[in-house]
């Protein structure tokens, strides 16, 4: 096993493997940074090409894609044969390239997503995507588990990249619902500690109904079996009024009020709330 | 039991008691839609003050606050000595000016809010929130329990009308956020069945980091211990770099960034994301 890259990341994955009992070779441009994982057992390599051939498997996690290829662009870093796993954040464009990249130099290639900060890693708390050819997961993938909950998306490159920021998404969104819900019974002196139960309890119930609703939408198909649109409108009025009302910040029910009310300009009042899909899939300046 | 106002959700919420049996009787502007609650046994009464003297107990549920006002306002309307739970959708000031005066009037007043469609009511999906004076909601709790899961929030009036709309902020957050990584996740052909049981994990876990955070808004204090806003605000821009890229809508992710964005200027980049609330404390056009 050998790791690239020691910043804060790196060094919690090196560390990981370390702990898991795995011989583990280092490389960082900064060889100083490699200091308490030789103290853990670690075994510096002075070049990058040295740190390659130490291992079948090497795990990179630089600042970005960019810094990828300005450690191996140059020709003699021999890649063939070798095992890249590449966990630098980047967008699914970037991991696409830098597959067929590192195919042309006879790697197998993975590209990987840490959705964890450095301290989770190696915990079930930290979970890291990975995608590419399945085989080249699985061979390595009893190494991997020592850095957490490793889960395997799909052949095409870019999905570990997809689902990181698709799970941003919904966990900022998660966490933006709350603090409005929040900020708006502050207004009558609930404390933040008072509303959180109820909030995670509604996260909970609207949780269920995403396999139902994801079906609507895999059908394109969505019957207003619970609630039409244009119902849901008037309660997204009063949102907006209330936030208004209280003097708390409004964005967020205006934005969630935009989308359904261009929704029902497009026909879709009658319909069910995931037919907002349509509008999610539709880029606006 | 009364119920004045027999719309799809007074329909439903007299039918419930009817069902848990409670004598019940009902009212409505337009007599012909109680013809299928007198067949389950409701009784019909001409005139409001003749449902209001039928019961000590009056439910009301009307199109808005002003129709509540038109039904009572005649001075000549008995209140005295009744209790009035008005369930009608609102804001928290209306229901406060409600309050005062059904308590000029010698009225026992709760205010309520119904977050379920009616065919779910008189099961435990419907959430029914009360406010105002205890002693009053627990004189009626047992009855009330027929319509579903009955909550009290405390004695100020405008407090379920808040929890409503805190409640469905953070229901349509839930959405948005799936709704935006189902879309990104589908221009690589991935299904929304397919990223439901994900997109639902992530909701479980964020939904328990909830009571610490809270922890933290009512301490006014937000060490970094998990990640700094500044660090998140990199990621941030991943998301809309990635939608855009994919074509995907990135108003949402843009709200997301702009808000944090915010919290960065105002010199709170080293602290942790729930110092956000103070950026949904402050209203902008
Ligand atoms: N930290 C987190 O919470 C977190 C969470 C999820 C994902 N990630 C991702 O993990 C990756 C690494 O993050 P980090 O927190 O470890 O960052 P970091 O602490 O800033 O470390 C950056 C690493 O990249 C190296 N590097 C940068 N440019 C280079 C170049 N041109 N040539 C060779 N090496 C170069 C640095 O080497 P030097 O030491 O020589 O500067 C260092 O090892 C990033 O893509 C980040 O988005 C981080
Ligand atoms: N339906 C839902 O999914 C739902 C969910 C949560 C909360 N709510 C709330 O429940 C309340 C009632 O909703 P709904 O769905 O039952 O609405 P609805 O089907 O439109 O019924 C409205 C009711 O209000 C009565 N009304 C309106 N103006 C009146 C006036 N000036 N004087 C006397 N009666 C008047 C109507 O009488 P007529 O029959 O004579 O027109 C009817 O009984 C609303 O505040 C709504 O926001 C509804």
């Amino acid at each position: 096993m050998t790791v690239i890259g020691l910043g804060l990341m790196g060094r919690a994955l090196a560390s990981a493997f370390l702990r898991a009992g795995h011989p583990t070779t280092v490389w960082n441009r900064t060889p100083a940074k490699a200091g308490p994982l030789l103290a853990e057992g670690a075994r510096p390599a002075v070049t990058v090409g040295e740190a390659l051939r130490a291992s079948p498997l090497t795990i990179i996690c630089v600042t970005d894609y960019q810094a990828v290829y300005d450690l191996f662009g140059a020709s003699d870093t021999e890649l063939d044969g070798r095992t890249l796993i590449n966990l630098t954040s980047g967008d699914s464009a970037q991991a696409r390239d830098a597959a067929r990249w590192a195919e042309r130099r006879g790697a197998r290639y993975l590209d990987g997503a840490v959705m964890a900060v450095p301290p989770a890693i190696g915990t079930a708390e930290a979970v890291i995507l990975h995608s590419g050819p399945r085989p080249d997961f699985e061979a390595h993938e009893s190494t991997l588990d020592a850095l957490g909950t490793v889960t395997y998306l799909g052949a095409d490159h870019g999905l570990a990249s997809l689902y990181d920021v698709a799970g941003l998404a919904m966990m900022w969104s998660v966490l933006n619902g709350w603090l409005q819900g929040t900020a708006l019974l502050g207004t009558a002196g609930v404390d933040a500690v008072t509303f959180a139960p109820f909030a995670r309890q509604i996260a909970a119930v609207v949780a269920e109904w995403l396999p139902g609703y994801a079906e609507q939408i895999d059908k394109g198909s969505f019957p207003a079996e619970v609630s039409a649109l244009e119902t849901d409108v008037r309660a997204m009025d009063h949102l907006i009024e209330e936030s208004e009302a209280v003097g708390v910040n409004a964005e967020l029910p205006r934005l969630i009020k935009a989308m359904a009310g261009r929704s029902i300009a497009a026909g879709h009042g009658g319909e069910q709330y995931p037919v907002l899909i349509e509008e999610f899939r539709t880029p606006r300046d």
